[in-house]
């Protein structure tokens, strides 16, 4: 088996952790697989190197941004092959150009463009260990790039699809991904298998343990990943691909998104140009319904404020605004077409009288948004109504790796 | 004029310092100058990326070693950059395997083989400031290094050959290279020009300002440099290729180095194979010489138990041995040539019954082992003796930069 290694910011924040990750690659290699080990910068790194940019410029050339930030994972990338060889492992480092890892120069998020799997290759039929730097690639001009937070887990997805590896595994400081956050849920359990569209609703409802855009190249171009502890034994949460066939309805986990708030007026036709002067302004939009000639929508708390104003600059229309809600959502699959799951849900609600602001459903996910107090109460009636207490019945068991 | 501005480690430690470097570029270019900005790590940098590294292996694999630690010169790189663009000035940032300069494999301390001037040049004519990271290269197989410490100024003597710079400013934390260490010698001057064959005897002798490979170079290829401060205004010493015409005599500067220790044996015809055991225990040895059948030879105090101990397992014979020496050097030029300098020297030990345990002398130094105790007092009376504690009078005036 190929196995994609890649290790996150706290996994390597010292260079005895480093050692302890090189020990998780020696164990994969001891049964007789291969691997390539894809490093993020030490923790701490990136922050400090984004600071000192900052000191000097709040407005940075970005082409200049990406050579000052990429030399985090180009420190790891040298000290993992250290380790490793230190462990008499023919380990060899990888830096993104020298892949090459080709990106548009869209400088500071660039997109990948491809990867050239011939160098990587040949190590490997070598017996040779690559260690790549995450985060990075290479412009056709030669210039440095990055790919922006979390642009490590797109480096090893990216790697997974390019040289056809078995697995992907995703290092991280928690176990995998659980069905609820367990500050919120005491009940909450770890998710054995998923399939990568959960993933992506939960990486896009905030989850931060996967960057969206790495699950989205893993759905796509079909890599299997799998999210574990580099701390903790255990075989963590597989996102299984393949999985597409699991028609029974269900809900898999819960999301909580707090400081929430409710925007609502008359839209009077300028939909569009609403959307558009809260885009620009970057802050994010949900549930975006319609209640006669209201729209209504959600969006962070902390961005009503300005919201609210650039709304008013488009309408007269009195605006309504809602503060201190919450979004609680549900990932599974089948929920639209089962109403068993939505009634089960409004059932809970209406027993303790809990108001509902606004509320969205797809197949894959269905989000509420209610008041912040009640966030907690609801997680864990609606974690336990969807059997996410117990062990999870529709998972299938995995292979001991 | 094209001038190629090198800024070590203490003049770029932060990145408001940074900007005071950047600042020097453009008074340069605001004359009218192009400008080609070389930079050090940030001073601190290197040596913690080193213990990372000695903290996973104390012998590591020095290309991985040299992934590691060249990412210090990659982040002041880009941060020159953004600090030269936030002053208005269009500077782009080139890491060494960009521009590329090219180097041999021997990792950790590779010597440069060519650098390809062509994207330069290009940058330069197109009104653009290229800032380099110094201290790196790339092998013709697409693999990084470093020239060891003291690297950038490497980088920057070779830019400025490759370049046909008119002159390689390196900016440091001293005024530039002063007649005597002025913690001995209070009367201590800056000297304003001297010549590349003195400037390489001083950095041979143990004057840290400059690597000697660096002035190597510049003398064997050409390039003319100035040593100047980041902090304080001043010409700096201007190191002037062309000046060799300086028939009369002279003493440039003196130096002392402590703590030196004199070993005396008989030789019995061993002579080769006691330096070969010293070369290969890196014990750095000088003022070799022979009377009678006696070797005698001057070497770092610390080193002086393991010499012993490795030349008695050479020979039987008496091995003596002088620790608590101090070596008293002049360099300049005509030294040998004019006995009237040594005897100006031995007139003045005579007088004050000093002791000389060895000595030898070239056309551009001179050197004297006497007992450390009466190091300052010869320091400062050579100082006064040789007119070096009056204004330059061998120096031409430096027309005005």
């Amino acid at each position: 088996m190929l196995i994609i290694q890649k290790f996150g910011g706290t996994s390597v924040a010292t260079p005895a952790l480093i050692q302890k990750c090189a020990s998780h690659a020696q164990k994969e290699i001891s049964k007789g697989n291969k691997v390539v080990v894809v490093v993020s910068a030490m923790a701490g790194v990136t922050d400090q190197l984004d600071a000192y940019v900052r000191e000097i410029s709040l407005a940075p050339s970005m082409r200049e941004y990406d050579v000052v930030v990429s030399s985090g994972e180009q420190v790891t990338c040298g000290l993992m092959a250290i380790a490793l060889r230190a462990m008499g492992l023919p380990a060899v480092s990888n830096l993104g150009w020298q892949v090459p890892v080709r990106t548009c120069a869209t400088f500071g998020h660039s997109r990948i463009e491809g990867v050239d799997p011939t160098g990587l290759e040949e190590a490997l039929s070598q017996g040779h260990i690559p260690v790549v730097a995450g985060f990075q690639g290479v412009t056709e001009g030669n210039e440095l790039t990055t790919f922006g937070r979390g642009g490590s887990d797109i480096t090893a997805v990216a790697l997974a699809v390019a040289l056809k590896a078995d697995r992907c595994d995703l290092y991280k400081d928690v176990p995998g991904i659980l069905t609820a956050d367990p500050r919120l849920v005491p009940q909450a359990r770890l998710i054995p298998v998923m399939t990568g569209q959960e993933m992506l609703e939960l990486a896009s409802l905030g989850a931060k343990v996967l960057q969206p855009r790495a699950v989205e190249m893993a759905l796509n171009l079909g890599a299997r990943l799998r999210i574990l502890s580099t701390f903790e034994p255990g075989q963590g949460t597989l996102i299984d691909l393949q999985e597409k066939t699991m028609e029974k309805a269900h809900v898999r986990a819960l999301v909580c998104q707090k400081s929430q708030a409710h925007v609502s007026l008359s839209h009077g036709g300028h939909v569009s140009d609403f959307l558009k002067a809260l885009e620009r302004a970057h802050i994010p939009t949900d549930m975006i319904s319609f209640v006669k000639d209201d729209v209504v929508l959600s969006l962070p708390q902390d961005k009503s404020a300005q919201a609210v104003s650039l709304l008013g600059q488009i309408t007269n229309a009195p605006i309504a605004l809602t503060d201190g809600l919450a979004k609680v959502s549900l990932v599974g699959n089948g929920l639209r077409a089962h109403p068993e799951i939505l009634r089960t849900v409004f059932d809970i609600l209406d027993e303790r009288k809990i108001a509902v602001h606004a509320s969205c459903v797809s197949e894959t996910r269905m989000s509420l948004l209610i008041d912040e107090v009640y966030a907690e109460l609801v997680l864990r009636l609606l974690h336990t109504a969807f059997d996410l207490d117990k062990e999870d019945p529709h998972a299938p068991h995995l292979q001991s790796a």
